[in-house]
């Protein structure tokens, strides 16, 4: 077997929006801090997969003992960028009673006769849970900005609720990362168009895509200004380059086992006598 | 590599529980229907996978063009039976977003307040999605008559109220599927005693364990009530035997991936003129 080509930069380090940052300037082709190829990637996705389940178990299990820690993940992406099968790994790695996974699609009435984030707050993770957002509360500023949906004082409303919203969550015990997954206008092309040729797919496809395709340049400078406006300490967002769907992947891996690995997780001790408890058993 | 190692009788035929089935008369160390070894299965349940995932991706693909089609995966078992890594496996091969998982705990004070059927409605799976129960309302017929929590005549009223609940699902589109994993009061012990000596795993163990171990008998007598009593055409039980973990997780999987078969699911046929719209993508 070939040698693991690891990282060379954190994508923590490289993929995080800084000060000045421009989306109209980022390489969605670009594999930052990582010289490997896609069978490089694929070796190290799948063997970094057994520490992520540990740390998993491991923020799950303390939660069982008072644990306030948990994650967030949430994912923002043009339609093709590869949101689901980011999601299906993470998740695969890890056990399901640890994850709330939450696909939020166009709101239904009932949620659209309450403030946005409020069926955002019912999906939040418990302590103890990896909570993955396929799109989110960001939609309210994205495609309701590019459809001006919303007014100018309303989006800047929104942007400082969301602010506030996820504060609160990081104040909870909640380590929140923002994701966007950053592909090419040409790169959806090629995408929507294999879609369109494999007659298993055409249940993905919607001629809403293509409308939507249309406003492109508003919708970058919709994330544009989300990112201008939401880019936190307490919840900083990454822009994952994602036209080589391999890195995307490995990227979104780094960025999750960084944060687990950041949480300094231990097993929680027994809080009973081990060589009696096996006496007990033994006997049983 | 070696050949693939099929079953020769599908679990569905050999694992269902018959007219005068007896717990005490199954073996948790066999392995019905099946001639491979460890490896064998392990080989299969790899091999099967991409079956699995397609099927339930048709299943959630139906459900967009309106089919209704459901399934409903029941687990029940003693503690440390395996419950936890079959789930895993199960959902790691499926897509998040059609799979509905829920472990149900000790029922909550609010819980309590209603109806036990209550908390399980709330988590029977949509159109189009797989259900998986962690425990369930059986759990109201089992430890509830083990330590006399109920009554005779409001376990048989429960018995009742179960067949009920469950046909309305069967109407509603639902397949069920219910699978008690069986293993020996030996196994159990081998067990827990390696919970007690891996510290990776003590969070997982409690004295309760040992405390509901110690009615070992009371429980195999609830179990067969429960299925003499909810064993329906519509519902019907499967008793896996759990001994050897991977026989489990290759069993349940057949009898997914029988369900998913039976229900002959098609991609959906586009509703959209694809040639003209590759022709607008093509143009985008």
């Amino acid at each position: 077997m070939a040698d693991l080509v690891e990282f060379k930069q954190h994508p923590v380090d490289t993929l995080r929006v800084g000060k000045g940052f421009s989306l109209a300037d980022a390489d969605p082709d670009a594999t930052p801090g990582y010289k490997g190829n896609k069978a490089d990637g694929q070796t190290i996705l799948a063997e970094l997969d057994g520490a992520l389940a540990e740390l998993q178990e491991k923020l799950f299990a303390a939660s069982r003992f008072g644990g306030k820690k948990r994650l967030l993940l949430i994912l923002q992406a043009m339609d093709t960028a590869g949101k689901g099968g980011i999601v299906n790994h993470v998740m695969a790695t890890m056990d399901p009673q640890g994850v709330q996974f939450k696909a939020f699609k166009a709101p239904t009435e009932e949620e659209k006769s309450y403030d946005f984030l409020w069926r955002i707050e019912k999906e939040v993770p418990g302590a103890g849970m990896v909570g993955i957002f396929d799109r989110s509360h960001y939609e309210d500023v994205l495609i309701h900005r590019v459809h001006n949906w919303a007014t100018p004082a309303e989006l800047k409303r929104r942007y400082r609720a969301i602010n506030e919203f996820e504060a609160r969550q990081t104040d909870a015990g909640t380590k929140i990362i923002k994701v966007m997954l950053n592909i090419s206008k040409d790169e959806q092309k090629t995408r929507l168009l294999a879609r369109l040729d494999n007659p298993a797919k055409h249940w993905k496809y919607s001629s809403n895509d293509l409308k939507e395709r249309a406003f492109w340049g508003d919708y970058m400078g919709a994330y544009q200004a989300a990112f201008d406006e939401t880019n936190t300490e307490a919840a900083p967002w990454h822009v994952v380059p994602a036209n080589k769907k391999w890195y995307a992947r490995i990227a979104v891996q780094q960025l999750v086992l960084g944060a687990l690995s950041d949480m300094k997780l231990e097993w929680p001790k027994a809080e009973f006598d081990v060589p009696i408890e096996r006496e007990l058993v033994d006997r049983s």
